[in-house]
C-alpha cells in the first residue's frame, strides 16, 4: 500500500481496525499531514493536536466507539479523533460556518461523547456516564483524556475524589506533554515530572507492561524557585502513586507516540478490576518541528505558512499584547502591581510582564477559582493584582468574583480578554456572558474600551480610580479603526456625533460600527447620534436623564440580551417614564456557534450594515 | 481564681497570654457554656465552634494576632475567635441584626482577616496574604485553618498545588473532624482517616512532638463500599504523606482537644523553614453531648432547648424537607432518578432519598463544580439526576451550567433551596442572586414555587415537562399561607384576584405577601390584580401581551435588580411600546446583612406592607 493512502480508507473505527498495527505509524504519517495542512489554513490548536496522533489512533484501534466512549478534555486535542470517524471528507472545513468544530460536539458526530472547551470537566463527565451505565446495565468502557495542565484544575480533583464509586469501565488516560497551554507550575506539575523521571519502578509494579526506556528528567524550564518542593515530592514518588491511592489502577508511564506500546498499555487498561489511571507521555508539537520547539506559540493559532511557520498577521496588534505592555508600564512605576494568569502567559499577552517583573507573575495553573480567591488575599494587604483572564473562563470565578471579591469590596482588577464574540472557536469559547453576569454583582465596576487608547485609559482607572472589582473587558484581536475625531473620554459615557431625536446606545468595539452605521445613515437623511458606554456598570443617573430626551433609543450589545446592559438600561427608563421608541439588538437565548466573528455580527444585526437596517426598518414602520 | 470568671478578663488576645496554660481548660468550658447558651438562644453552628475551642485558644496563645493573621475556611467556626478578640460583651448579638456575624467579617474587627460563607477558600486568601506579606517585607504568620469537607473543594488544592511559592510564615491547619458538614465521602476522607490512625508515624517522623495515645481508626459509617479504595489509600499512608509532597513541612495529627500539646505543635510549625501543615483532630460538638452524638443535627441550627437539645420548630415544615419526601415519591416509580449533594444530605432534605435509594445517591464532598458535571454526564445516559444545592453555593456552577449542561442541552435538575433571603447568615450565604445568573444562561427553564404544593408541581414539571436544564427554586423555612381559593396552576404564570388597571407581579413567597397587600388595598379603594409567575425563565410573550392592558405594574423581586426578572420584564415591555408606569422593588445594587428574614423583607418593602405602601404612595404621586 502506497503512503498517502491509508487515512481516505478510514471511514470509522471499524476501517482503522482492519489495518495491520504496522501499517498504524504511516497513517499518523498522514494524519499529521492533514493535520498541519488544515491548521495551516483555517487556523486551529496544532500543537495539542499533533501530540495525540498516536494515542488517538490506538484508542479506536482498542476500544469501540461509539459504543465505547471518549470524552476528551478541554477538547482542543480532537481533531485526529474527527478524522478517524467519519468526517475526514469535511475536515477542510474545520472552524468554519457550518464546518467541523474544533471541539468534540455531540451534536455533529454520535463518536462526540461530551462536549468540551472549558477545561478539567472530562473525569466528571466520565464518572456520569460510566454510572448511568451501571444502572443500565451497559459494560461499555468510558475513557477520560485529561492532560496535565486540565489536571491543576480543582474540578478534576473532586472528580478523582468521588470516582471511587466508578466501576472497572473508567478508564483515565493522562496525556502528559509536561506544559498544557503554558508551562506547568505547582505541586502537580512536579509530581508528574517525579513519575515520568521513575518509570522502572511501575514498570516493576505494573508488571504486565515490561520495560520502558528511562525519560529525561523534567523539562529545563522548571522554575528553579521550586526545586526544593520538588525534592519533596520525589519521596512520594519513589514508594507511592497519588492516583493508585485515590482508588485507581495506575499504568505507565509510556511513550505517547509508541503505537505498540499504546495498544498493549490500553489493552491491560481494559483489564483491570479497578477503573484505570493511564499515564502517557506525549511531546506537543510532535512531528512539526517549529510546534515541537515553540508549542505555546503553536497552542492556538491563525492560519500561518507551512514552511516557515510563520503566522499571516501581526502577533502586536492585538488588545491581549496591548494590555500587557501597558500593565508593564504600569508596573514599572507601581510596585503594587502584580500579574495573575490562570495557564494563559501567552494567550493573555503577559509575557513580557513574565519576563520583567518574574517576581510579581503568577502562572497559578488552570485555576480562575482560585486566581481570584488569591488576588484578593493580595489585595487585603495592599497589592493590587490584575488576573487576566478570557471572558469564557472567568465564568469560573463568578462565585470568588461575588463572594470574596466584591462582598469585601477587595481591590482586584479583572483584565477580560476576549469578550465579545470569538468567531471560530465557537461556543465554548464565545465571550458573551461577563457583562450580564458581571452586572448581577454589586459594587463591580466594569469598563469596555473601544480601542487600545481607551484600553490603557480603563486599566488606569480601574487601578487608581475604582475602589473594589474593577474590570476592563476587551474583544479578541485588533482594534477598529475608529473615526479621527473622536477623543476617548474618562467620562461613564461619551457621546458622538451630531444631535438627533434618534441614538445608537452601544460599548466596546460596537462602537466603531455604530460610528460607520451613523455615518451611512446620515447620508440616508436619517441622522443618529451616538451614546458610547465606557463604563457599563455602574451605569449614573445622568445617563439615563439624558436618554429620556431622545424619541426613538437602538441599543446595540455584543452580548447575551437576557440580563445584559440594554436590558438593564431599559428598566431604568422605563421605570422614569420614557415614552420613546426603545429597541434591543443582542444576543438572544441562544448559544453561537463558530463562524469568523464579522459574519457572526453581520448574523445578529451587530455590524454597521445591520444597525442601518434595524434604524431604516423602524423608520418605515 | 474562681470558674467562670477568666473570660471576662479577655478583651483581647493579649490578656489571654496572661493567664498561665494551667487555666486554659477551664477558660474552654466557660467558652463552651456561653457558645452552647448563645446558639441555643440565637440559633448558628453549633457543633463546629464547639469542636475548635481549645484549637481557637491555643493559636491566640501562640500567634499575635491581628499582627499575624487566621483565615477561617467557610468561616462557621469562628464563635471563640470573636469571643477572644473583644467582641463577648456583644455576643449575644450573634446572628441577629446589627449583631455579630456568624461569620469572620473584616468591617466588624481588625481580627477578622478575610471574610467567608463558602467553603475551601482559605488557602487561596492566605496565601495572597503571604506574598503581600513578602513584598512589604512583613514576617507575620497567616494561617488558614480549614475542615477535611473544605479539604474535597477543588478550589482548596489549586490551592495547595500554587502555595509552593508561600515563604515559612504561611501555616495550613487541617481541623480533621472526620465529617464536615455531611460524612465525608471519597478519597480524600478516606486519605485522611488512614493518616488519623496512624499516628506514631508521624510522631517519630515529627520528633519534636513526642508521644500520641492511639486515635480509634475511623468512624463506623464509612461507606463499606469504599473499604477497597481505603485499603490502596493505606499504602501511601505507611511511607508519604501528600501534604509534604506538596510542599507542606506536615506535623501531626494531635489531638485538638488537648492544650499542651496544640500549643506545642503551633510552636513547632513557627519554626518551619517551609509552610506548615498542622493536622488537628478535634470531635465536633465537644462538651455538649446532644451535638456529639449528632453532629449532624448540630451543625447549622435554628433555637434549641439546652436540656433536651430539641429544636424549638418543626423539622419537616420547610421547603428542604417536602423536597426530599416528594423526589423520593418519584424515585419510587422511576427508576431513572438520582439524587446529588454537595456534603448537604441533611440542609437539602436528602436523607430519607439517602437510606431508601442508597445506589442513586452521591454526596460528591463540598463540590458543586464536579456534581453539575457528574449530573449532566449520567443525563447523556438517560438518568435524571437532581442536584439539591443551596442557592448561593450554586454560584460555584455558574460555569458548569452554562457550558456542561446548557450549551448541550443535558436534561438535569437543579434543586435551589435557600433562594431569596435567607436571614441570620448573613451577606455571605443570600440566594438573591440565581434567579439572575440563571437568566444569562440560554435554554436554562426556572421555576420558582410559593408553597409546597407548587413545589411539588414545579419538580414534576422539571423532571418529565422540560428539555434541558430546569431549576426549581424555593426559600428557607416554611410555606407561607396562601389564600385559600388560589390554585396551583402548570401555566407559566397565574392571575389571582378581582381585574384591575393596576397590577402586582411578583414570584415565590413573596405572591403570599402580595395577596395580603391586595386585600389591604381593596379595604382603601385601590384594588390590584397579582400576576404571579410560576416560571420565571422563559417567560412566554403572552405574559407581556397581557401586561400591555395594564396602567400600572408593580414588580417585586426578592432577588438582585441587576439582571433580574423585573429588569427582563420591563425591557420587554418597554420593546412592545409600553406606555404605562413600571416601578420595580427588589434587592439594590448591595449585599445585605444578616437580620431576620421577614425584618429584611420589610426594608427592601418586600413584604404585604411594603408593597402597599409602595403602591399608595404611587398613587397619591
Amino acid at each position: 500500500m502506497r503512503e498517502g493512502n491509508l487515512l481516505k480508507r478510514i471511514n470509522s473505527p471499524a476501517d482503522l481496525k482492519k489495518l495491520n498495527i504496522k501499517q498504524l505509524p504511516a497513517l499518523c504519517d498522514e494524519i499529521r499531514e492533514t493535520l498541519i495542512a488544515a491548521v495551516s489554513e483555517n487556523g486551529g490548536h496544532l500543537a495539542s493536536n499533533l501530540g495525540v496522533v498516536e494515542l488517538t489512533v490506538a484508542m479506536h484501534f482498542v476500544f469501540d466507539c461509539p459504543r465505547d466512549e471518549i470524552v476528551f478534555d478541554v477538547g482542543h486535542q480532537s481533531y485526529t479523533h474527527k478524522l478517524l470517524t467519519g468526517r475526514q471528507h469535511r475536515f477542510d472545513t474545520l472552524r468554519k460556518e457550518n464546518g467541523l468544530s474544533g471541539f468534540p460536539r455531540p451534536t455533529e458526530s454520535e463518536y462526540d461523547t461530551f462536549i468540551a472547551g472549558h477545561s478539567s470537566t472530562s473525569i466528571s463527565a466520565a464518572f456520569g456516564i460510566s454510572r448511568a451505565n451501571h444502572y443500565k446495565m451497559k459494560d461499555d468502557y468510558v475513557i477520560a483524556v485529561i492532560g496535565d495542565g486540565a489536571l491543576t484544575g480543582g474540578m478534576a480533583y473532586e472528580a478523582l475524589n468521588n470516582a471511587g464509586k466508578a466501576g472497572s469501565k473508567l478508564i483515565v488516560i493522562l496525556n502528559d506533554n509536561k506544559m498544557s497551554i503554558s508551562k506547568n507550575v505547582g505541586a502537580i506539575a512536579r509530581y508528574l515530572a517525579v513519575i515520568r523521571s521513575k518509570p522502572s519502578y511501575y514498570a516493576i509494579k505494573n508488571r504486565f507492561i515490561g520495560f520502558f526506556g528511562k525519560i529525561p528528567f523534567i523539562g529545563a524550564g522548571i522554575k528553579s524557585g521550586l526545586e526544593r518542593l520538588k525534592r519533596g515530592l520525589k519521596n512520594m514518588m519513589y514508594t507511592s502513586n497519588m492516583f493508585e491511592d485515590m482508588g485507581f489502577s495506575y499504568l505507565g508511564p509510556v511513550d505517547g507516540h509508541d503505537l505498540g506500546k499504546l495498544t498493549t498499555i490500553l489493552a491491560t487498561a481494559k483489564k483491570m478490576k479497578r477503573p484505570a489511571f493511564v499515564h502517557i507521555n506525549t511531546v506537543k508539537g510532535k512531528g512539526y518541528s517549529f510546534a515541537e520547539q515553540n508549542p505555546k506559540q503553536f497552542h492556538g493559532v491563525p492560519a500561518f505558512d507551512i514552511e516557515t511557520g510563520d503566522p499571516f498577521c501581526d502577533s502586536q496588534d492585538n488588545f491581549s499584547y496591548q494590555m500587557g505592555q501597558y500593565l508593564c508600564s504600569l508596573a514599572e512605576e507601581d510596585d503594587r502591581i502584580c500579574a495573575i494568569t490562570a495557564a494563559m502567559t501567552e494567550g493573555t499577552g503577559l509575557q513580557s510582564f513574565k519576563n520583567y517583573f518574574k517576581d510579581r507573575f503568577y502562572d497559578v495553573g488552570i485555576a480562575e477559582e482560585h486566581a481570584v480567591t488569591f488576588a484578593c488575599g493580595m489585595s487585603i494587604k495592599g497589592m493590587v493584582p490584575v488576573f487576566a483572564v478570557y471572558s469564557s473562563f472567568l465564568q469560573r470565578g463568578y462565585d470568588q468574583i461575588l463572594h470574596d471579591a466584591a462582598i469585601q469590596k477587595c481591590k482586584i482588577v479583572l483584565a477580560v480578554d476576549r469578550a465579545g464574540i470569538v468567531g471560530e472557536d465557537g461556543e465554548t469559547h464565545q465571550g458573551v456572558f461577563d457583562a450580564a453576569f458581571l452586572n448581577t454583582i454589586p459594587g463591580v465596576t466594569v469598563f469596555s474600551p473601544a480601542n487600545y487608547q481607551e484600553l490603557f485609559l480603563s486599566l488606569h482607572l480601574a487601578v487608581y480610580d475604582v475602589d473594589g472589582v474593577a474590570a476592563v473587558r476587551y474583544p479578541r484581536g485588533a482594534q477598529p479603526v475608529l473615526p479621527a475625531d473622536y477623543q476617548p473620554s474618562e467620562s461613564p459615557f461619551s457621546l458622538y456625533g451630531s444631535r438627533s431625536g434618534t441614538a445608537i446606545i452601544t460599548y466596546g468595539r460596537l462602537f466603531a460600527h455604530a460610528c460607520e452605521a451613523a455615518r451611512e445613515l446620515e447620508e440616508k437623511d436619517t441622522p443618529v447620534q451616538i451614546v458610547k458606554l465606557n463604563r457599563i456598570k455602574p451605569l449614573p443617573d445622568s445617563l439615563f436623564d439624558m436618554l429620556m430626551d431622545y424619541d426613538k433609543l437602538f441599543f446595540f450589545e455584543e452580548g447575551i440580551r437576557s440580563g445584559g446592559i440594554a436590558e438593564h438600561t431599559a428598566a431604568k427608563l422605563l421605570q422614569k417614564g420614557y415614552k420613546g421608541s426603545y429597541h434591543i439588538t443582542a444576543i438572544d437565548d441562544r448559544f453561537i456557534p463558530q463562524a469568523p466573528s464579522d459574519v457572526i455580527l453581520r448574523r445578529f444585526k451587530l455590524d454597521a450594515r445591520g444597525m442601518t437596517e434595524v434604524i431604516l426598518e423602524s423608520k418605515s414602520r
